[in-house]
């Protein structure tokens, strides 16, 4: 059956952000990434800063004190109340209207759906780390940095939440190197796919 | 550029095989699977029965039996000198033409190629299962068990001789979902991705 929704989950540098956009224009949908924080943000009551930053990493302590952050009275942590206001965005667009889908876990929390194609997008050290140098305007060693670090977390974010491992084949319906088959054709790919 | 080598690395009951069997007559390349057991037999002076066996499979005792089992007097167990064996046939055919190479820890063997498109096709429990019942008529509890055992032994294989994950996205050009995507578009997808 054809796809409504497309889930975006990507190594940083890789260009899937830019993919993802690219699809969601060419289809003539909507396309979801950073727009969602509003979102986020008035249903969790907390600001849009605070979202941005922290609703797809884990907070940089790692997995260990992340499981037993500070805690409120229903034992929620603070990223618990942000992932839990993700989550319910996530379902209420999911149920909207056909769209693009990128990070956040979205592939997990519309696990229950039949209608989404899970795309990850990775790809090689040195492409990478040139994108990251000329986006951000930075040498090559913070670029690394910021890579190693930004993954990090998002792995983190997505193992605590998801019990699934992040960037295991397995668990989307492709998976594509966009430095090896250019953004063009990763896009003409997503594109046969989700017929 | 155009790939002249595609590696397929696969789940057991995803069709991989299948898949790569018809890209290659598709592209009217050559195909090696079963094909690659008599060249290694000679190589390594083992029986083609034996290499059939465990040519990619680890010994059922699992990673740690596995890398202390009975070596010979160069420190090399049989399994050493199968997968020498197998390593030398590999970068020989790729070095003779233009081939499809189902399994073998191919993608791994070959790393240092840039003309290779190393693929991993995974597929869905259901799919799955009903494929090996009808493939080899037997029952679903059987097909499971076989599943399970075979996927276990090609990983622990994988991991013992190329240190990487086997299944993990980020080691393939392409990771695709038989079950989700159906063969057809997987094959023309590869093809797509080898020009």
């Amino acid at each position: 059956m054809a796809k409504r929704i497309i889930t975006i989950s990507r190594e940083y540098g890789s260009g899937g952000r830019f993919i993802g956009e690219e699809v969601a224009r060419k289809l003539g949908i909507a396309y979801y990434d950073k727009d969602i924080i509003g979102q986020i943000a008035e249903q969790s009551g907390l600001s849009p800063e605070y979202i941005k930053e922290n609703a797809e990493l884990s907070p940089k302590k790692g997995l260990f004190a992340y499981a037993f952050a500070g805690r409120d009275i229903t034992g929620k942590s603070i990223e618990d109340i942000v992932y839990e206001a993700q989550r319910k965005v996530i379902l209420e667009l999911a149920g909207k209207e056909p769209c693009v889908i990128v990070g956040r876990n979205a592939d997990y929390i519309l696990k229950d759906r039949d209608d989404v194609l899970n795309v990850f997008i990775h790809g090689d050290m040195p492409e990478k780390t040139q994108r990251i140098m000329g986006l951000y305007n930075v040498e090559e060693k913070e670029a690394v940095k910021m890579m190693a670090d930004t993954d990090k977390r998002r792995m983190t974010n997505y193992s605590f939440y998801t019990e699934q491992k992040w960037g295991k084949a397995s668990n989307y319906t492709l998976c594509l190197n966009s430095s090896q088959l250019g953004y063009d054709r990763c896009e003409k790919i997503i594109m046969e796919c989700g017929k």
